[in-house]
């Protein structure tokens, strides 16, 4: 069902699986976990579908993490009961989280009194509060140096016997600004945060667990100590910029885009691909394009091209300069395949998988 | 329905629309249109949902551009007969364009001899071809200077008694990177390297109609004359690229993102709001920021803030610079709205719309 056999299904932008792949980043995650004796709590915000998600249940996972209350319905209704939504509790939606109080274990993020208080007020259900800390990426939470903020949010939460003051979480996202060991560097100096504020947490009587979350450290850090849970979502797919950061290897890349060839422009050698901003997102690498390209094989995909990128995305355009080479070898009508600058929003907009075994799987729609 | 009594059905983020400003401006495209003489075949990628279509409906239009076979046949299911996929044809759809062609009165855009002779040989019923021509772009189409190419390409399709030569057609997206008078004159440009090839055809006995379309230089050009066919899309929104552009103003951008507050940081002056990457797009605008701010009012949203811009979105955040005022001003729980750089990007990331009247207008999802 591959390569020759696998083109007859693609006649427009189609995102590819790899489950082989998939299948061997989930492992190689869950098996260092374990080693150190770690919960994996995997971000499901990158694949969105019961199918993957299947695939770390067979592996043993039985805790996830999402970004939304949606998601976090899709996978309760799929059969997951340990759910933490890993952004800060939107608290427009507390009837939808109450609900999802009633039949899952689940886990939201504080980072304000007015938060926890409206979440005490308002929720009937016992959820687990985790403490959004911020170690230095400075998107949201608590700064980690603020140890007055952080108790009088941890005391706003105790105050209600159906909040429990479950943990520490942070998302230390500055890793996407590093690489190699400057991202290991940041996992230790984040541990180091973390610790310092559970330790004066339990001098005031609060035992709190540890969890942080990026794929770039949870992918180099070989042995996790100190913490409770990671939370890594991207590396079940990775994509060019971990490949760029050094989290990952190209071959390691489990999703990759097919499109269609819809024109050749010979005077710049550009190759015109159906496949646009609607399909692998306007993210755009460190190097400043919108993807890689490789080529359908018998076994998935090639090796990408030393030098061809997608340098432009208009709606359902892309736009692939090319070397003499790839540009003679291509013709209209034939797949180039893109490996996405960011699986993650890639994965959202195609709204389902085809595999290489053939299989299509369903993604939720929000 | 609208201010307070609409924000009680908004708890995570709704595309908003004003069906009053997205009326006025289809009415004053439409008008522009009729007096000139011009047919307006309106682009739909922009808005994707039926129910936007019965608007231009009931202002008498009757044909329709595209951007995919697949939203071709979800407009063709409701009720629309006319239709072009102003995209170059996907030899690969080949069955589904023939099925189409077998419904509707079917245009496809051809820019080489290889898909003139396949569209020939495989479609089965009649459609229009439209050559594309590059008239600058250096997107995709036949080079406007290469007189040999384009007459290459009208004879092939020629030679196929199904293939209707139809016209010519461009799309000068160049005025994406153009401001007010520069767009106008690129407009100008635009028709007389159109009516060049159109003589040069007509000498070789092929009659030809001119179809033209990006929405700055149909927002601007206040007469067209010359060509036969104008096709926008944007403008039945606009955003804030078009309004930087000097194409529209402020107050004629007909969608906004309502997104609730979900976090405050005093040190940064920012606030953190429900609507990322997969709400509004990573579309950037020239200022290097993802939307503008504004506020739910009795009647819709207000101006936009001087200075708040979303300067930063991951999947689900947005990160709002704020000034001292806006801050104190906006807490926890409260919704910002945020005008967005590239209205077609966001309206195909938010599946449906909240009109201002409390309705919900479901868009296709492919």
């Amino acid at each position: 069902m591959i390569g020759g056999d696998l083109s007859q299904l693609i006649v427009k932008p189609t995102l590819l699986l790899d489950p082989n792949r998939a299948m061997r980043n989930i492992e190689h995650m869950a098996t260092r976990a374990d080693h150190s004796g770690v919960r994996l709590r995997p971000h499901f915000k990158t694949h969105q579908a019961a199918a993957v998600g299947a695939w770390f249940r067979a592996r043993g996972v039985t805790a996830v993490t999402v970004s939304s209350v949606d998601m976090a319905a899709y996978f309760a209704d799929h059969g997951w009961d340990d759910i933490t939504i890993a952004f800060p509790a939107n608290v427009r939606q507390h009837r939808a989280m109450n609900d999802l109080a009633q039949r899952v274990r689940l886990g939201l993020l504080v980072e304000s009194v007015d938060t926890a208080v409206f979440l005490g007020q308002h929720l009937t259900h016992f959820v687990d509060i985790w403490l959004k800390i911020d170690v230095g990426y400075q998107r949201t939470g608590l700064d980690w140096q603020d140890e007055a903020g952080i108790s009088a949010v941890a005391v706003a939460v105790a105050q209600f016997p159906h909040l429990r003051l479950t943990g520490l979480l942070t998302h230390a996202g500055h890793t996407y600004h590093a690489q190699h060991t400057a991202i290991t560097d940041i996992y230790q100096q984040t541990v180091t945060r973390l610790q310092r504020i559970q330790a004066s947490l339990q001098r005031q009587g609060y035992t709190v667990a540890l969890s942080l979350g990026d794929t770039p450290s949870c992918s180099l850090v070989e042995t996790f100590s100190g913490i409770d849970e990671i939370r890594p979502g991207n590396f079940v797919f990775y994509d060019v910029m971990q490949w760029q950061l050094g989290a990952c290897r190209e071959e390691d890349i489990a999703v990759a885009l097919a499109c269609p060839v819809v024109a050749k422009h010979a005077s710049r050698q550009q190759i015109v691909i159906y496949g646009g901003a609607v399909h692998l997102s306007k993210e755009m690498s460190a190097e400043g394009d919108y993807g890689r390209i490789a080529h359908l094989t018998e076994n998935g995909w090639s090796a990408s091209h030393p030098t061809a990128r997608v340098i432009s995305l208009s709606q359902e355009h892309g736009i692939v300069q090319a070397d003499a080479a790839l540009f003679a070898q291509v013709n209209v009508g034939d797949l180039l395949v893109v490996l996405p600058v960011h699986s993650c929003l890639t994965a959202n907009l195609n709204g389902r998988y085809l595999t290489l075994n053939g299989d299509w799987l369903e993604m939720a729609r929000f």
